[in-house]
């Protein structure tokens, strides 16, 4: 439960903040209320929230409330000292500054030198007196909590958002080179066309499965075990400039993602020099020349092989492997000419139907299943190109 | 100094990988090699970078590399044997595995067996094998160090990038409700119009501050307090749909984002809650139906507030509360129609300009260009109102 005053409350922000108090009633006190306007309101939010002291604007406002609030135990004060009471009112453990323009900077200083933290609505507060401000801060060793959305943003893009209140991810495709062509097309893809990438310059295994969004599949199960969380938390939505990476969302609902040109030299160099960051002499990201980040739906009926990664995970044991080896040997029939592109999916999905699971995951059973499922794909198509030919 | 080894060389990944170390002599060394084609390319990789240690597919390879490499000291191994000692090169600090499919799951498992933090490209690695290589990349612990775009994105938005590698805040406007307007409408906006804010619900100040962009002027300045960053390094985009609220750029062209629909209930529950945070009962993100996310240039020449932000802030001193004295008399005159709406930039510069600069920053000195900025202004302003009536 955390002990909060709020200076400003019945302004914009100010009732927005009671709202979110509101939705967490086991989260959230308020001790202490300030407000110049809108006498009515506060009355009504005294009531509700009950807090131990309320301060207004002026005295004949003090004593109007008195009246209307007759009866509860609540401590009216008015004026410049009774905002600075409620900002560094002794029992409130954080202090939301939501009051508008330049009145705000008594009350900030106020409460960052009694060393309470300050969430600030109140920008000019810092726009008069940053200096000032930062240093009585520091000194006193009270945060800042950026409330506006931009600086809310910066501040959880430096923070990261940890792995705690994780709800989702959402990987980003670029949808292939193949992501406008109608199904019916899918068949006479050539290997030359399902190698022509729009936006990823890649090996060519990943390129054919970047064709049959094979890729997206593994790389579901890939997310799974990097970070630990279930696949029914990890979703794929197409976004073909690729330049946003991927998306976490929080249980609160705020997304963050990581963006860049598309250029694999990028997150080589993430994970060469972490936890440090590097100069990089490459090109870097201009949103303007960019202009536009487009989001669409995957078509799970043309592209099949991203459902049978979630079936391998949901079949579990040795099925994520099955599915590996059967993909594996679908590109290199594909890439020999041996299958045509809408037949990938169907050896993905013999291979992944067909083999004999293994509950275990040990070295052995893997290494086993991934030998026996192309044996017997390359086999069955083998042969099946030998009789058609 | 962070020692390499290189599993995939000479594929896609590890040339790149190459490229990175090749721009960062001073921060890696490259003690090890493998690959399972193009000799001739590993050969020059070995005499540019001079691994300790190199390993290819085949005996007959080894062989042929022994005669290129004649009188290199490079010790030249081959097959699962040779691969599994680069994995695991007692030298090497991180291995970096980037061969092709099935065929890194044993190296990768060496790898973290022996302890070593490993960067994964090859991510069937993790599919066929994940609880088994997460397993023991947990008792050993070694790291697993996503190299894959999507992961790597993930990855650091979990992390959060810090402070130390900053490069760059990227504020994003609305544009606010005269984006589109011309030049020559300015004059004749209403309260009215101005009031009427395209994406966000707010109070009174803060929506004309949007119509004339001084509120990204001052969020500008107070992201010079928060983040204790110059000015020259806050840049400031717009982006109509005020769903991204703002990036920060690294140093090594990453860039993070955070993104919500614009509610101000998200920024205030995150602010409330830091550093945990709670559930959210509004409604949250859905991309697929924002579809797409746009970025352009501010019109500085029609919107001139904002460069007053920046010029307060290389002025110094009190020159901030200055400017900020002056919109909120500004603001208000519009607000009474004593002014029009493009007179609101003259009031400011007026403000901004005209004021008796104090070097100090002390409560005093601020509250006193406050009082004086105000003074000054309105009696002017009223003044050339009452003139012209």
């Amino acid at each position: 439960m955390k002990r909060l005053s709020i200076l400003g409350s019945t302004g914009s922000i100010g009732v927005q903040a009671l709202e979110v108090v509101r939705a967490h009633p086991d989260a959230f006190q308020v001790v202490a209320l300030a407000a110049g306007r809108r006498l009515d309101l506060l009355a009504e939010q005294v009531r509700e929230f009950r807090p131990q002291v309320v301060s207004v604007g002026k005295p004949e406002g003090a004593q109007e409330l008195k009246e209307w609030l007759r009866g509860l135990p609540v401590k009216i004060c008015f004026g410049e000292e009774g905002l600075g009471e409620v900002a560094a009112y002794p029992d409130a453990q954080l202090i939301l500054l939501a009051v508008v323009g330049a009145a705000g900077l008594k009350p900030a200083l106020a409460a960052v030198r009694s060393g309470k933290d300050l969430a600030l609505a109140t920008k000019e507060a810092l726009v008069m007196a940053g200096a000032l401000l930062t240093s009585e801060a520091t000194a006193r060793g009270a945060k800042l909590l950026p409330v506006d959305s931009e600086h809310s943003a910066i501040f959880q893009c430096l923070e990261g958002g940890g792995r705690a209140a994780l709800k989702r991810i959402i990987l980003t495709a670029s949808g292939g080179p193949l992501r406008q062509y109608p199904k019916e097309r899918l068949a006479s893809v050539t290997p030359e066309e399902a190698l022509n990438h729009p936006t990823w310059n890649m090996g060519k295994k990943i390129t054919i499965d970047s064709a049959t969004l094979m890729n997206k599949g593994l790389e579901v199960i890939e997310a799974r075990w990097l970070f630990d969380i279930d696949v029914k938390r990890v979703d794929v939505i197409v976004h073909p400039q690729s330049i946003v990476h991927s998306l976490i969302e929080y249980v609160d609902g705020s997304v963050l993602a990581q963006l860049s040109p598309p250029d694999m030299r990028l997150p080589i160099l993430y994970a060469l020099s972490y936890p440090d960051r590097l100069e990089h002499p490459f090109p870097t990201l201009d949103l303007l020349q960019v202009g536009s980040l487009t989001f669409e739906a995957v078509d799970r009926e043309r592209f099949p092989c991203l459902e049978y990664a979630y079936e391998a995970v949901a079949v579990g044991g040795t099925a994520p492997a099955a599915l590996n080896a059967a993909n594996e040997v679908a590109v290199e029939l594909f890439l020999n000419r041996e299958i045509n592109f809408a037949q990938i999916p169907q050896v993905i999905e013999a291979g992944l139907r067909g083999h004999r699971s293994r509950s275990g995951e040990s070295l052995q059973d893997i290494l086993a299943v991934d030998r026996e499922v192309r044996e017997e794909l390359s086999q069955t198509y083998r042969d099946k190109v030998r009789q058609a030919s």
